[in-house]
């Protein structure tokens, strides 16, 4: 080979953060406080603070390498943890809230979290597991609300933390396959398992999710990321918007739609992304006051995180004239590994074709590679029709888990082993149709829950569905669904099957309904399939053996 | 440190070839030929295509490193080439056509070219220094117009090279860091130097260039490269809109103001890109003929390669309602450098404002950084008056030439010397005032040649004005005016002084005009300020021995 002879610069976080100084000084950043006031800063003034941060982890003792630990809202604060412990040399941890405090004792310690950087209105959570975490020294608390009591000795405000240090810090030039960040999965099977993003591969996302067919997004945007900063990177707008020198609104604790919808209206958001919940219930709060908020300036709303309804999408755009953009990803991912765009060459078919494709989980971005396999290992046709589990490979997806784990989701030709089964189309739009391990296996052939479900859950008596496995003693497995009624309405197995039975092939529809009066969750709010199966699992086998 | 946990994907052009053959095939490559009839093809017939070209060259005997020459327009099979020879290991250098033969010979030869892929059109332009070309052992043929008379047993043709090979070829997996294509500069002073732009280098260009903020080209647009390919890979869009599946428009060789509006209306362009003497044709046909041509599709078009006068931007917009992006590069950056846009905070300012940020070179596109230093190497300060040399680094950034020469290019601390003199202002706008070596350095103080042409050439009676630095007793040197007058016209020393006298301190004023039939020039077309210097250096010398 001949070598190129281009500079060695490396793909580090740092020039983002040199990038917004230089030439996006005035450009603001505006956080919501737990008290709904609204604090304006610039990437200036960020700049200097997050120099004044770095200089205060060196001072703490932070090396390269180490773990300084978020457990926050989306902030400024948070943002100068993003920027400021990569840029020296140390990586970044963020802690989801939303686990049980033994979880997140279990994953503080197993990435070995040196420093924890909480909000004062979180430390009633940090304090139940606090006494887990071994290897933490310090605890920076961010004073997001008034103090309640005398602040232990071994808790150090974050103000008074930095304002000794210089508004300048001598970054170092850092290797680009270092570690950044990591994030941490909330698997439903077994223990979390941490992602550990370098500055290439966060760098790398992030040029791409500036590309104009991804999100685009610009300096002249004002992205709001209501997706929290402690999954898998907020997708990496956080990162973007630095990049690019957008103005960023973060949203605090308050995701209520009519608390986002204030927002969005006052700051003129033109870029917001979250999950489905988030987007269904800012529609449903549209859909009952037409009008009342200003939402001219959006030009752009990412939905993820799982599966976003057609419906949701269709009604943002004919009702409201707001523009979904569906994408898929996973903290192993960086996170957007997928996008639904329509297709220049599907611009003119008709609407439900479109819909099709945006209501997809789309193709993948540059850069990312895509394929579904089946049981055996094989690679699947693109034919819109065969189910298998999705496999993608590219330079922002994991290659390991920290420490080691889970090596079975990594195939030996190179691939990440999504866990979600899905079939791609001949255009390479690709539709998830379960979880591997939710994916009901009948007699050789795949049902999927997710369709099952969603069926199930246009039935105007059904609040929730949860289609699983149970054993069978001839086809090995057949769907089983667990049905939520809404009050004061009743459904039979017979109306259900009969309601969905048009759509499917007749082996899909459930053996047998339960109705209960919860679903089992994970503590992330999705349902709990291992525990349905162990309460369940036998359901079809006792019939048989009682018929 | 510690070590992210993300695939080594290494980032090579192979990848923008397999995703246009898997998300975009039926999306359409248009190129005109000589005689201008149009041939239209898919990126899934081009991918087929490319994949029988690399087993074609596999088959000549090309390895990894070697050089795979073009001397060819902007078309399809050119195409073909710069994504097949590297994709398969080799390197595309690209021969500039408009350079003299004896130039064309020594580079050929410097750069050790085994295959040379020639149009037919052009084998008379190769027929002039095929003979000093000892390294060449194939010429590939490209049938872009009837033969004239009987190939030679060494020119095979394209066509009958690549049809019997297969549709697929076994891509290597390659190193990203390299080379891709070697491309060499055209300096007015010394031999061509050889720029060699690896994988990494034009994948990092490609992504930044399809940024929202940059040229952002997506898949629903139509891309027209005006530019040359064998001008620093005509700006990076052909490999741009491979990699977004955008429809691609080749002018071939026909690259007058009719043929280009011709064709930018037939084919609905989007984006188009060029060099400002193309620009100033269309917009003046434009102004003659409103409204001949639908130019509605338009969405962008950049304008770079040297420096676009303000009333070109200005009477694109301000007469015909479209957009023009103003760009600096060069060939030892990949090409882009800086983008003029109007900063969001700036959108609300003046007319005159915007439209001086639009004239400028812009700032740095991200992952690009930007400084201008004085004579003693001293960082000079962005003031917006200060003349330095400007500097650049960032991974698509050369670190060296081909074969090591011109090693003063690169300074000690990793940045690239760009020869450029520029001003810098506080938001990080820069704007061309000199080459170094044109610059007149007058007592200490710096005057540019190219803000006094300007001014020189908007005089009724000055078709050209060529300002250049004259030996000086005192001064060291000052600024003499080479003039060609208008036919008919005249004009003297004193009422060209009067005539810039209001925009300059007294001292820029050129101290004595010469009038001349025709100011000598480079085969590019450049002004040869050399060979001025040459014939008047010592004219302020003998003025003053005279005197």
């Amino acid at each position: 080979m001949l070598a190129g002879r281009m500079m060695d610069f490396p793909l580090t976080l740092t020039h983002f953060l040199e990038r917004a100084r230089t030439f996006f000084g005035r450009n603001e950043i505006v956080s919501r406080l737990p008290d709904k006031t609204l604090v304006r800063t610039t990437y200036a003034d960020f700049y200097r603070r997050t120099s004044k941060l770095a200089g205060a982890l060196a001072r703490l003792g932070v090396r390269p390498g180490d773990r300084v630990a978020t457990l926050s809202w989306n902030h400024q604060r948070h943002l100068e943890v993003y920027l400021g412990a990569p840029a020296m040399g140390a990586v970044v941890h963020t802690l989801n809230l939303r686990l049980h405090p033994n979880e997140l004792g279990y994953i503080a310690n197993h990435a070995e979290d040196k420093v924890v950087v909480v909000d004062r209105s979180l430390l009633p959570l940090w304090h139940k597991f606090a006494d887990q975490v071994r290897s933490v020294r310090h605890v920076v608390v961010v004073p997001d609300c008034p103090a309640q009591g005398e602040a232990t000795s071994a808790e150090i405000d974050y103000e008074e933390l930095i304002a000794p240090e210089k508004d300048e810090y001598p970054w170092p030039t850092l290797d680009e396959r270092s570690a950044a960040m990591i994030c941490y999965t909330s698997g439903t099977t077994g223990n979390p398992k941490g992602v550990v993003y370098s500055h290439r591969s966060t760098v790398l996302h992030t040029l791409v999710v500036c590309n104009a067919d991804t999100i685009g997004v610009r300096e002249a945007d004002t992205v709001l990321p209501v997706v929290p900063m402690f999954h898998a990177a907020a997708w990496g707008l956080p990162y973007a918007a630095v990049m690019a020198g957008s103005k960023l609104v973060f949203p605090g604790p308050h995701l209520d739609p009519p608390s986002l919808l204030d927002l969005i209206a006052a700051e003129k958001v033109t870029i917001a992304a979250g999950v489905p919940t988030i987007w269904l219930g800012i529609l449903q709060l549209l859909d009952q006051h037409p009008g009342k908020w200003d939402l001219s300036a959006i030009r752009s709303t990412v939905i993820g995180g799982s599966a976003a309804p057609p419906a949701l999408i269709d009604g943002f755009k004919s009702r409201h004239g707001i523009d979904v953009t569906h994408a898929w990803g996973m903290t192993e991912t960086n996170p957007v590994g997928t996008l639904a765009r329509v297709k220049h060459g599907l611009s003119q078919t008709d609407d439900a074709t479109k819909l099709g494709c945006k209501a997809s989980q789309g193709y993948a971005v540059p850069f990312v590679e895509q394929r579904h396999v089946g049981e055996d290992g094989q690679i699947l046709p693109w034919d819109g029709e065969t189910m298998g589990e999705l496999e993608v490979r590219g330079p922002w997806v994991a290659s390991s888990y920290f420490g080691g784990e889970g090596p079975d989701r990594f195939t030996e030709d190179g691939w990440f082993k999504t866990g979600d089964v899905v079939t791609i189309d001949r255009e390479g739009y690709l539709r998830i149709t379960d979880r591997s391990k939710d994916v009901i296996k009948s007699g050789g052939e795949w049902i999927s829950s997710v369709a099952l479900e969603n069926a199930l859950m246009s039935h105007p008596a059904v609040l929730e569905a949860a289609v699983f496995a149970a054993r069978h003693p001839k086809w090995t497995e057949r769907p089983l669904a667990a049905i939520v009624l809404k009050e004061g309405k009743t459904a039979t197995k017979e109306e259900l099957n009969a309601h969905i039975e048009a759509k499917f092939a007749k082996f899909w529809l459930p053996d047998d309904y339960v109705f209960m009066a919860q679903i089992p969750r994970t503590s992330t709010g999705k349902f709990l399939k291992t525990k349905l199966r162990e309460l369940y699992g036998d359901h079809l086998e006792k019939q048989g053996s009682s018929a």
